[in-house]
């Protein structure tokens, strides 16, 4: 990666705040773990379970949290989290690339677009009609958009992403590679014993500051748009299908398939591998486990798991039963037996 | 998308049939839910828990089925199936793109192809040596054709779509986004604790009238060709390992996975994230719910669910059982203190 | 696929060892399965089940083992190992594609690369700064490499795949269309309610002779690397996150998701939709089956499968205690009633 300009403590606890412990001068220049820290490197310690790794660090200095003020004799920065103020620190090091501007020769673009001069295009990209480039806007080699697509001021789309005609992004949008935005929903009905498609002639609405993961995909809607609100981190590989909704500030691991229509609420976590069906409702402020399949409406915040998923201390309850199936046979197996005695007896 | 042209419901009865009640001279230019339908617009009403909305919609008409012919006073087209009309109407006023015809210039095209006047050939697209392009045929920005594929008439590849050497797909086939077809299957053998590659030498064989969504891949074959037939419609995501074959009319949802070897049957409905494993038949007009694992073949139409995979009758009555372990732990440990007393007095 | 050349059996026996029953100057161009091959084709019995189809076979020979010596009357190569011995023959008669050299017209190359006279780049292809090709690689049409990629002599890419920057492939790689390599693995913090991203500034490592399926995403490291050790052999549609470690030898089947910080073990085989949680480590030779989740770490070789996963004995317990579930419930209303009869008696 990009080579990183030099920091001495005293000036990153200026930008975010903590204490120094130790040589305010001492300067580093990137983030590493502690394993593989070397003296311009500053490390943290996120757990208390990794304080046996400050021995035999090389790091030029660490953040750590107030527990841990004592743990190294290394100069240090002590805070509240140090695993957020670590995450601060890397995105000094390790701004987001800049647009150099200007568009690569071997790209195409059609008439009637608006790309800015501080707005970069990529080789080979393809830019239909009528498309808008917010300022600084990056569109990577490759990148395919169709006619009136608009893009948010700052935003990031890297090699090979799709965004069909119509689909508007935000601003600061991150998109990886692959990533398909717009495709056709998945609308069709039997007309005889075969399928007839459905227009998809809904579009997906994106606003600010949404992460897109590599070869996911967000198909438009139906009739309306599919929409993805601001501060949505996604992951790869994830499926949202046409006319979902997905809440601001919810993050979505990878390998996630929500089906049609389903709504999800904003400041959601959803884990990799997790299932949800269409056309139901999740609340805001809902955690749902890895590989959790959604089958109805969740209503309340709060932790959920299963197939079908349910609220996590009926999982939890519901695991252990199955867990001890076999004792529960062996106790009605015993039952058994006292029971044929009695009946002798009697 | 583009803008419709007007039709009144007289010319759209003409074509599809049903009945008008209200002004036969209404003209409409778009399909639109009743929620966000404007005055040039026909909205439907395909279930009756929606009819709350007619009162409050804008829509310049409304497709009804014929239970809620009265439900209001809006011009009105009177059907047997709202739904699959509404679709009929949507496809009028929103007919899939012709090919406007020609390659573009950036396109690189091989020798020993064959592309009719009538095909468009995309910004930055790849053809291989001896492709055979149909009559229609628009292949979008950035795909690439290996050598001797085939494309039937009036088929349509989104931008950036691969197909691999050899590969075959029939007319009308709509191939989305980033979909890869052809590709190596997973043939591999142990050779000594290392994994030999086995070559992929088959194809891919689709039929007409096929969808693939994005990002979905249909490997090769290792030596006979994966085949997809007729009228097959496949969502995004979707992975179809080699030698498998997919009956005609049977429509998979986003995520699903197939293995090797497997025989899907005709008229199947595959629900969203099923992983079926290789080397099993499903028989034709099969229903597999969502997150189903299909580890054994299924012989007889049907629906089915769970994980193993069992008939839709067998899975409820194990679903419930299974949310009343508890209740029967605490029947057992009744049993347990009745016996004991029992055993005390006897 | 390329016209094979023709090999006699006593020239394939002197390679590959075997005995040869019948004409030794049978000659054969390439393999086949056994219901359609022809006279020019080799075909094999890997399985006793297969023995019915030796009848109506045309191959004009067959590989078979030495149990199954005697169950025709072609000319035969008797082995050890018939379906290892297949794969043998057919690498010889399908040899990887070897590169032409030379970077096609379209391509964009930047500056300080090394492109060695012998690697292929293929049309429209983008290769970053300071990118290195080994001997004899060869780069597919559409393909983007980020700059400082290095790509190790005998790889092939084909079309469309994504390698960010910084990121290494080892020698003799095979990857698939649409595979995506090195995208920023899923680091976010909640900075206040609000996710905040953390920079991804380590690489991607992958070893020799690796093959990517299509569509496969490969994450970069949050601060030390994502590796991929040598043969390691991954399907399509396969989800590596961020500082994922994959022991040699181990292949892993299409769909499965494995999650943040996890470590697969050497020798392994994870089977097709497998969903794998994050920090978990898993020994060598351990085999899991399809859509299995695996919550916590397996400490020892074997077969695990179930959600969550645990050894195949107790898994194949706990699914026939599961299956028996009814007649369980059925045990205990019959031990309700005879207690209810004992009570009254007593």
């Amino acid at each position: 990666m990009a080579k990183a300009k030099k920091y001495r403590l005293a000036q990153i606890v200026e930008r975010f705040g903590g204490e120094i412990i130790g040589n305010p001068l001492t300067a580093v220049s990137q983030v590493a773990t502690l394993e593989n820290a070397l003296p311009q490197h500053v490390g943290f310690l996120s757990h208390a379970k990794f304080r046996k790794l400050l021995a035999a660090t090389r790091a030029g200095a660490v953040i750590v949290g107030k527990a841990d003020s004592d743990v190294t004799d290394l100069p240090r920065i002590v805070c509240d989290n140090p695993y957020l103020y670590f995450a601060k620190v890397s995105s000094l090091f390790n701004p987001p690339a800049v647009a150099s501007g200007g568009v690569h020769p071997t790209a195409v673009v059609e008439r009637g677009t608006s790309i800015p001069a501080s707005a970069s295009v990529g080789a080979g990209a393809c830019i239909g009609r009528g498309v808008k480039l917010g300022e600084g806007v990056i569109i990577g080699p490759g990148c395919h958009l169709g006619d009136a697509v608009e893009i948010g001021a700052a935003s990031r789309l890297h090699a090979r992403v799709t965004v069909y005609a119509g689909c508007r992004l935000g601003e600061r949008a991150l998109v990886h590679s692959g990533a398909v935005i717009g495709a056709d929903g998945f609308g069709i009905v039997l007309d005889g014993g075969r399928w007839r498609k459905i227009p998809q002639i809904g579009g997906v609405l994106i606003g600010d500051d949404v992460e897109i993961g590599a070869n996911t995909c967000i198909d438009r809607g139906a009739l309306d748009d599919t929409v993805i609100e601001d501060g949505v981190k996604m992951d790869n590989l994830i499926q949202i299908a046409h006319n979902v909704r997905v809440g601001a500030h919810t993050a979505i691991a990878g390998c996630v398939g929500i089906a049609g229509s389903t709504r999800i609420g904003k400041h959601c976590m959803i884990g990799g591998g997790a299932n949800i069906m269409g056309h139901v409702e999740i609340a805001d402020r809902v955690v749902i486990h890895g590989a959790t399949v959604v089958t109805k409406s969740i209503r309340e915040a709060g932790t959920y798991g299963g197939n079908p998923a349910e609220d996590s201390r009926s999982w939890a309850k519901h695991m252990a039963l199955l867990r001890h199936l076999d004792s529960l046979l062996a106790r009605l197996r015993n039952i058994e037996q006292r029971l044929s005695t009695l009946e002798k007896q009697t």
